[in-house]
């Protein structure tokens, strides 16, 4: 990190990796906190800034979220949350509209095999909150197509999805800086998925290998024709 | 299952919930199979047509495929594929075509950090398959963004992610009848991925909890305005 130094627009947008063009676009529409005013048509800008703009790029361009989400995250960075808050402010986004819109309801779908799972594991979890929703709604879309072998493993993904959890807590609790924080749950949470996803598949590579090898003579003859 | 009974369009239409236009819309592409012929207009169908229709339509509608690649999926089932190759063929799919157009040339871009976790654990792996490209991207856009915390957990991500896919091949192992395992391979993989997404959500709603409530008063002081 930097040390804390004033700089021009021209220095935030080489620094920020965005044009200023685009700058002026998120000073224009909020997203970006107003700098300090040195003259009529000049002003100087910060760390603070910097941090900001580098949240706002994360957010659109590797989280892919529209303007409209990008303010939500913005807005609830600067009302200082806590990082339980930052925490649900990035589950809220990450799981899209849809989720949310659901909850607002008083109707609260429920899993009975969810819930069994949850109790088995004593999470303390929302029954309210997005994420419950979307469990709720993986759990029912492996039950309309008759994924039932998902769900009776339902308590090992669980305890896997919990070792995970965990590692995330971890690694969020080393960052120092609530922007920081912030963008680093958010952008943690967006790309720490493709990555343990990845490794799944390069671990399913191996045990593929490793459970149905013996069934043919050998790799070539893996396609039969 | 039903038993092996032949039935006329419109029973076909009803049991695998697809309107008839569609049904001869996949005759036509050749994704279905053509019936057998009882007259010059009339044909019959069986089993093998419904469990291709419910193929096809869990690849278009669940897992949001389009046809291109419903094809792809549907010509490596004719080729009666292996467990192993469905495998292959679900994760091409899920990748997309980035990652398969660029494993396509000699030069094979590597990780060190992920090379290092791959042998810690012993999985024996493609480096030119779509699933390891997906890997070392996933580790750069980490590295760009300078979550590196991540990074220094990817040993522990890879024994989490190493559980997920030992149940995944588990459950692959208990279906029976190759269309019917290629299907749960694919749509198996498309609906696990949310699934245990929102495991971990809830698991980390648990732990933000206990990590983190004992710097707060209480959870109405989550807020500071």
């Amino acid at each position: 990190m930097a040390e804390a130094t004033e700089m021009r627009m021209a220095e935030l947008a080489r620094r920020s990796e965005l044009s200023v063009p685009t700058i002026k676009y998120y000073l224009r529409e909020g997203l970006l906190q107003q700098g300090r005013r040195t003259s009529v048509n000049q002003a100087v800008y910060d760390d603070a800034h910097l941090e900001r703009l580098r949240l706002i790029r994360a957010l659109t361009s590797v989280a892919g979220l529209p303007l409209s989400k990008v303010r939500e995250v913005v807005e609830a960075v600067s009302a200082e949350p806590t990082v339980i808050d930052a925490m649900a402010v990035a589950q809220d986004v990450l799981l899209g509209d849809g989720a949310q819109a659901e909850t607002t309801g008083t109707d609260v779908k429920t899993s009975d095999v969810l819930d069994r799972v949850i109790a088995e594991r004593g999470w303390r979890c929302e029954r309210t909150s997005p994420a419950y929703h979307a469990a709720v709604n993986a759990v029912d879309e492996l039950d309309q197509e008759g994924l039932t072998v998902i769900l009776d493993r339902l308590g090992d993904y669980a305890e896997s999805a919990e070792q995970v959890g965990r590692i995330d807590l971890d690694t969020v609790e080393t960052v120092e800086g609530l922007e920081v924080k912030v963008r680093g749950v958010v952008l943690g949470s967006v790309l720490r998925r493709p990555l343990l996803e990845a490794l799944v598949l390069l671990a399913q590579q191996h045990f593929a290998q490793e459970h149905f090898a013996q069934d043919f003579t050998g790799p070539g003859a893996s396609r039969r024709r």
